[in-house]
């Protein structure tokens, strides 16, 4: 089924252990998308400036990507982060962010687009993932992530935000930032009082729990000795959990287990690698083939 | 099969969000015995002091622990423990220990326990671990605790009891401080190096993961949103490991993983409640209902 997604697409430039690399296409809209495409045809819906690099065009390669959501405006300049993981492979460290593009005004889903049945609303601004839910007709299922600073700056309009989407996925600083609550399970809880009918909190190395109802599902992440890069993981699993709902037309309680497993499993790559090197050289096989190792480790 | 755990038993002071506790029994032994009674047969050895509160001779009630390998030494103080976590439930803050007998000469092992099959050592000094193990006839499995402590005044005796047990289990910041790697998977995997065949790195409110040769297992904790008291959480696991362990006679790959999740489940209750409170309240049958939840919750 058809799966859109906005968010950010950036040039970061990312240093880790493993060295530096400059100028590399990131953001979340692009980590969610490459992901996703492993399951389903993707809408990508996004706005970059002047100064994109062509090879943002090429990043996909063969991967089903309709690019045509993405905007080149003129006169302004692409989202650009640069950070560090030296010190903490788990947490970045930002060395210098400018927002550019992405303190604008939001890109315009095309019209071809607005039928999407799955909907992902990455981290723009609340107010305009609300824009941006209230142009589709009929979606299915509207999934949100979230940032500290919109949390921070932006409470009000995130809160409306919630009310409008049907799954919350977000790390779990965010989740600890928005509910005040530091057990996650409370702080899940909290967060569907707030609207969402599922929450997915992702903890890093430490996997990611879910609740929905009174249902409570956790997993341990992928068992990974070689991180090369961590950015965009969090993207990535979202665009694995996505991708699978979307593919199997389907989001009940058994099916958003599975989706966070292929989540879980979509990240494992993307961290093997700087941007998106790694799930660049991967097939849907390569992620079967990972998805089974995993299943067998967690059953006993 | 018989199973031998030797450690220390405490007088604990406990402050959590949930309240205070003076004076309740505690110790590594204590929680190891408790969840592994749940299993198996256990053989306490230890030694308290004259102060030793009466109470510490009913802790077990009708769970098959054997006692007889508890020592009360004239002039001695039982071990006591003081500690917090009101600020952080995954982290204590020792307020005062008082290492008392435990500073001094260790318990014998009864002579009708020197035939037990399956044993753990706790957390004594790795001299003593050594002559527990040395003192046995023909154990088929031998696994050891550790904590800080011995890593940094007594890395060299504890180089050599890792020589002589057959499995490490220890907790993620132990690892890392013996092993000096940061990411756990290259730490269980150069503790394998130093002699044990097996590791289990626990993870506290994350789980654990288990390298044994090339195999790397991780589980979740089972997801808890009342934690009143995580005191003894590592040693209830380690009971539930090692009970289930030597309940099954066996320890190739597939029971140790099941082991594992007994441990998560047996250190699950363990929390629910200050001291052994929980615990004494629960059957096998608790056990077994909580074990096919969280099968459930990671089947997908």
């Amino acid at each position: 089924m058809s799966l859109l997604v906005t968010g950010s697409i950036g040039i970061d430039t990312v240093e880790t252990p493993f060295g530096k690399r400059d100028d590399v296409i990131g953001g979340s809209a692009v980590y969610f998308s490459y992901a996703a495409s492993f399951f389903t045809p993707v809408r990508l819906v996004g706005a970059v400036g002047e100064d994109a690099p062509k090879e943002l065009f090429d990043v996909f390669g063969e991967q089903e990507v309709d690019t045509s959501g993405l905007e080149v405006r003129k006169g302004s300049k692409t989202f650009r982060w640069h950070g560090s993981y030296v010190q903490d492979l788990n947490e970045a460290v930002s060395i210098q962010t400018d927002l550019n593009i992405l303190a604008e005004a939001a890109p315009k889903i095309p019209e071809k687009f607005i039928d999407s049945k799955f909907v992902f609303l990455a981290n723009p601004h609340p107010a305009l993932q609300q824009q941006m839910a209230a142009n589709l007709k009929k979606p299915r299922l509207i999934v949100a992530d979230t940032m500290n600073l919109w949390i921070n700056t932006a409470r009000p309009e995130l809160l409306k935000t919630l009310k409008m989407i049907h799954g919350l996925v977000l790390n779990d600083g965010e989740a600890r930032l928005l509910t005040e609550k530091k057990n996650l399970i409370e702080a899940a809880r909290d967060v569907l009082k707030l609207g969402p009918k599922f929450v997915v909190i992702k903890k890093g190395e430490h996997g990611c729990l879910m609740c929905s109802g009174n249902d409570v599902f956790v997993l341990p992440a992928y068992p990974a000795d070689r991180v090369v890069d961590p950015t965009g993981a969090g993207d990535s699993f979202a665009g694995g959990f996505m991708g699978y709902i979307a593919e199997k037309d389907e989001f009940d309680a058994e099916t958003l287990k599975t989706a966070m497993a292929y989540g879980i499993v979509a990240a494992s790559f993307n961290v093997e690698g700087f941007g998106v090197e790694r799930v660049q050289e991967i097939t849907r096989d390569d992620i079967e083939k990972r998805m089974s190792e995993y299943r067998k480790m967690l059953s006993f």
